[in-house]
């Protein structure tokens, strides 16, 4: 099979070409410029590739609902141009295919638990922590829509004792989002993320809000996988900080062996990589020829 | 048809029978003692009764996992007696019939979403307060089970500027329910929430720790209905001060109308009202015939 993937980011488009192993044969990247230049480049790239389906993980917020007038649209971005712009419709325009969509979160939820960290388990939880942080539910095997989606890069948090940052959320000043994604640490610390030394006090302070959304999601939704990827947690020193933030908070309460004595093998960065959104976006595009 | 449903709650059992439209046709309640004790009442109850199915929504931590050799039982409680105690078994020695199994949590959320305030939609969150604060989550048409099953009244929260009360949760200390649980409403005023005017602060502290849980449900799950019972629930001054929290909280990220403009119709009290527990373990028995 010849599937198209698009994994639709606020920064980059990264489109491909993938089969039902999830093995991705062709990628390139654009910059997220105007919707129309970009979505000229993404249809440049698809031209003549015959694909028979294509799967879209997006930036949001997005309407992911099948009944509404507005399904495909991402909705309120305040990213020029791209508020309530018909994604999704300005393809189908092009090519008459099935098509998987969903937030970019939530493609890289269900490709993990298809080809990566997740695979065979019915359940996990996808955080993506980098320029924002989202986070994808898949849950008793399925995505988790509801009323919008999913947009767990908000919840409110518990500040550190040692943090006298304000705080970078427009919306929420101190929420997760705001605390915890890389604009936040860079403005907390005067330099980029990357540019700080692995023993550098700030991944303590990250690791303490990570981990407090880590317990969260473990109390409310019981996943059997805990998936951590984005930039940020590129710090690889940040995982065991993590997992040892998640067990003092739990303090034994939930009684699994997965997490009192597997909790290396529980939080995980994903299984696919850098991979895992556009194989999510992929693994859409399969599952849309599926119920096609 | 004939289904008995159990309502197993740390403090008594309420045993009932019903039919396939939600209608409980008769019901009896036990105090909660050691557990060879309890069952007999129960057992007794059931003997003559000729049901076709049996559902039960149980306290916890239970095991409902059915590949695990421990499916059926209450797990770690500090309940005497009830510690790794095989309730379920105990109930099949009995009676040849199908059997619903859950937390008496989710037995709520899905009796709600089945004949009461969530009726017709494929999600809705479900929350006790009472002694202890328990979630139930029923998402995509599922109820969420996962590793254990949530624990969401155990997530931490930020804490109210002028609350100094230290908490009252023996593993989190001031966790969500070592915060605003009954027991901890005594606790901080030296009397029993019932007895507090529907004016003391009480309830606006108690509002800011609910309506924060709520928002960081809705972010992380976007449910279409968030349900709010038990006994502490029954104070309906909460409400609005609730849904004021919430919005507050979530400061319009979250575009739904539900949310912005149908809020009073979004965070409600149960449609079955003191009958959510026992119709949604009426609910499951039914879902065990369907799957028989």
């Amino acid at each position: 099979m010849r599937i198209g993937a698009i994994e639709a980011g606020g920064t980059k488009f990264i489109c491909g070409i993938g089969n039902e192993q999830g093995v991705i044969q062709d990628r390139v990247s654009f910059p997220t410029e105007r919707p129309e230049r970009t979505l000229a480049n993404v249809i440049a790239y698809f031209k003549d590739k015959q694909v028979e389906a294509i799967g879209i993980g997006s930036f949001g917020p997005l309407n992911i609902d099948p009944e509404s007038p507005y399904y495909g649209y991402i909705t309120s971005t305040p990213k020029p141009g791209w508020g309530n712009y018909p994604l999704l419709n300005t393809l189908k325009n092009e090519f008459d295919v099935p098509y998987g969509w969903d937030t970019d979160v939530n493609a890289a939820a269900y490709g993990e638990a298809i080809w990566g960290a997740a695979r065979g388990l019915d359940s996990c939880v996808y955080y993506t922590v980098g320029t924002g942080i989202g986070v994808g539910v898949y849950s008793e095997g399925k995505l988790i829509h509801g009323l919008v989606h999913p947009e767990g890069g908000h919840v409110l948090t518990r500040r550190h004792p040692q943090d006298e940052f304000a705080g970078h959320c427009p919306y929420h000043r101190d929420c997760l989002e705001g605390m915890a994604a890389g604009p936040a640490i860079e403005a907390r610390w005067g330099r980029k993320g990357s540019e700080l030394p692995a023993d550098h006090p700030a991944w303590e302070i990250e690791a303490f809000y990570i981990g407090q959304a880590v317990s969260s999601v473990i109390l409310m939704l019981s996943p059997k996988k805990v998936i951590l990827g984005g930039g940020v947690m590129h710090q690889e020193q940040l995982f065991p900080l993590i997992r040892k933030e998640v067990l003092h908070n739990l303090n034994g309460y939930v009684q699994s062996d997965q997490l009192l004595a597997q909790i290396d093998a529980y939080i995980v960065p994903p299984g696919l990589g850098d991979n895992a959104g556009l194989a999510g976006a992929l693994a859409l595009g399969l599952k849309a020829v599926e119920q096609a």
